[in-house]
């Protein structure tokens, strides 16, 4: 996708053995790269939000632990940094899926060629998210040719951000988006903000403003009233980690939307990789739901007008908060269905559409 | 209610014929109060959100209209003060009826004599919303008696704010946790931020923690996860206008949490006077929602770290938005009851309540 009308990658791989990535924490008020030199670095990135979404994450960790490597190549090492990384973000199981993977394909390598061999493996994982990325993007978009409307656009809601900040490239929730508008439909996109993050508001806007898509923010709140006043066709989310019978965990207030979209009728989808799936949960009940710092809700930063970014505090001094990243939506909820690089499918199905992994 | 343990109104008639208010959109950063001198005061703080609430719009809205009789006691300003009043905020029926309570009064007064009866029966408006909230708290103390639990607090969610601060004093949907703290109950209270304009965060926060009852903040988007997670015992909230079939017209979110509180069996309460109860309207399709100014879902106030008040942007420049303030909560998902003045009752049974009306 696009920044300033130039291609960008959220997170690259420099010559000198460095990793790029866009810090996420300072859009949409400033586009500013930061570099990851350490394992703690990438981290650091994951823990504070610079790199965020199941999918990029993932492809961090994987770098993260490239770096560790490159430092420290012993079994020991590995063993220390996979846990390292994993720990920086219990929900979304992408995370643990690429360190996994990392860590399987360099443990049976000599020493000397682990290092190497992680980092090439790093640039293999980061362009499978974006080809698994355009293919969940080809298979939404038949989807959204089905729900079009001939005169006015397609009204699909979103909720934080699924877009290609969330991953490598193109995006999950949003890569179907961006294929209508490669392929003539015309889309209109509901940005709900998302707090306490406004993931929405700073992120997905931001992105969408990039890629000249129209779209419109709205408080989380007035998501269920403008389902009910009919204005929303679709709507369409990603997911940080799915269970084998189809419970959606994603954001904080997905289940709300969810709700809000059964009792108007509205298709809800899902869209993620097949990496998101959890095939050892049997449902979403096992899920671990992060529980973030009370400052994110208390405590909120943007830009003031005079240019400079900082944070304002909404609350009385002291103001004790509750912070939970993530919530479940039940399998019969997600009513539109699941859309995978591998197709659509009911919830039900996913064991099916996923048979021969 | 009390501000640094003094007992405090909202609104307050000055002995030189002005009208003191708590001025909100300041809190709770700074209790600072502005001086009502005329009707254009009146008016600017109602738009503007100084004061806030159904039932103190309403109160605010008679002592604007006394002002401008004391201006101009003639039947055209007399109309036209009114028309004003009534125009700054469409959502709200206590405000229509508070205008028409004190033009009907007054209109059948010698010009002289209408000022002096006017700012005379604003007092008794004032005194009458602090004795009807009294009673609601008194009729809720009972339901929340009912819903206690044994060896923990009841913990109630409330949405936006409807507690003193949206009234002269007590509240509507506060007051029965007021009476409960009286009384002995223990009680704990979830405070959801209610975006855009925070009132959750900015107001009942602060006024919970001026009275001294344990509470927590949380963002919107996690209401329905606490009630998944068996967190919240009842859902409580405060109504802009209620239609005569029971449906509820309600700060924007509000349908939301009481899907979510249905979802999982937790009683969905609405707490208002009478005069919130608007009898022309058959059902809440009717019920005019004020859109407001996308400013204040992209702009946000708060306090800085050095303790000046700003506002910060949360998006990129130019982003549209939407900003509906309510959104219409049907009656079927109001399963705990309305508690007025008169009684606790269904939804359905709310005609039989005022019959004598």
């Amino acid at each position: 996708m696009h920044i300033n009308q130039r291609p960008t990658r959220t997170i690259q791989p420099n010559a000198d053995g460095t990793v790029a990535i866009l810090d996420q924490t300072q859009l949409p008020h400033c586009v500013q790269w930061k570099t990851l030199v350490t394992l703690a670095d990438a981290c650091e990135a994951i823990a504070v939000m610079r790199v965020r979404g199941a999918p990029l994450i993932g492809v961090t960790a994987a770098y993260g632990l490239a770096l560790a490597l490159r430092a420290d190549a012993s079994d020991s090492a590995l063993v220390h940094a996979a846990a390292d990384l994993i720990a920086t973000r219990p929900t979304a199981v992408n995370l643990r899926w690429a360190v996994e993977r990392v860590s399987a394909r360099v443990a049976c390598l000599p020493l000397p060629q682990r290092a190497a061999a992680a980092w090439a493996f790093c640039a293999e994982l980061a362009e499978a998210d974006v080809v698994c990325n355009q293919a969940i993007g080809q298979q939404g978009l038949a989807v959204l040719r089905g729900l079009a409307k001939i005169g006015r656009p397609l009204r699909l809601m979103t909720h934080c951000n699924a877009g290609w900040l969330a991953t490598v490239d193109w995006g999950t929730a949003l890569a179907p988006v961006y294929a209508a508008q490669a392929a003539g439909v015309d889309v209109f996109v509901w940005v709900s903000e998302t707090r306490p993050r406004n993931q929405g508001a700073s992120l997905t806007a931001f992105e969408l403003a990039e890629q000249g898509i129209p779209h419109a923010l709205l408080a989380d709140n007035a998501a269920g009233h403008l389902m009910q006043k009919g204005e929303v066709d679709a709507v369409i989310v990603g997911a940080d980690r799915i269970a084998a019978n189809g419970d959606v965990c994603n954001k904080i207030g997905t289940y709300l939307k969810a709700l809000a979209a059964r009792e108007s009728d509205i298709p809800f989808f899902v869209a993620a990789p097949g990496s998101t799936i959890d095939w050892r949960l049997a449902d979403g009940t096992g899920i671990p739901i992060e529980e973030r710092a009370a400052g994110e809700v208390t405590h909120l930063p943007g830009v003031l007008a005079h240019g400079i970014v900082d944070t304002v505090c909404l609350t009385h001094a002291r103001c004790a908060a509750v912070n939970p990243a993530f919530d479940v939506t039940p399998a019969a909820l997600v009513t539109g269905g699941i859309i995978t690089e591998r197709g659509v499918c009911a919830s039900a199905a996913l064991r099916h559409l996923f048979a021969q992994r």
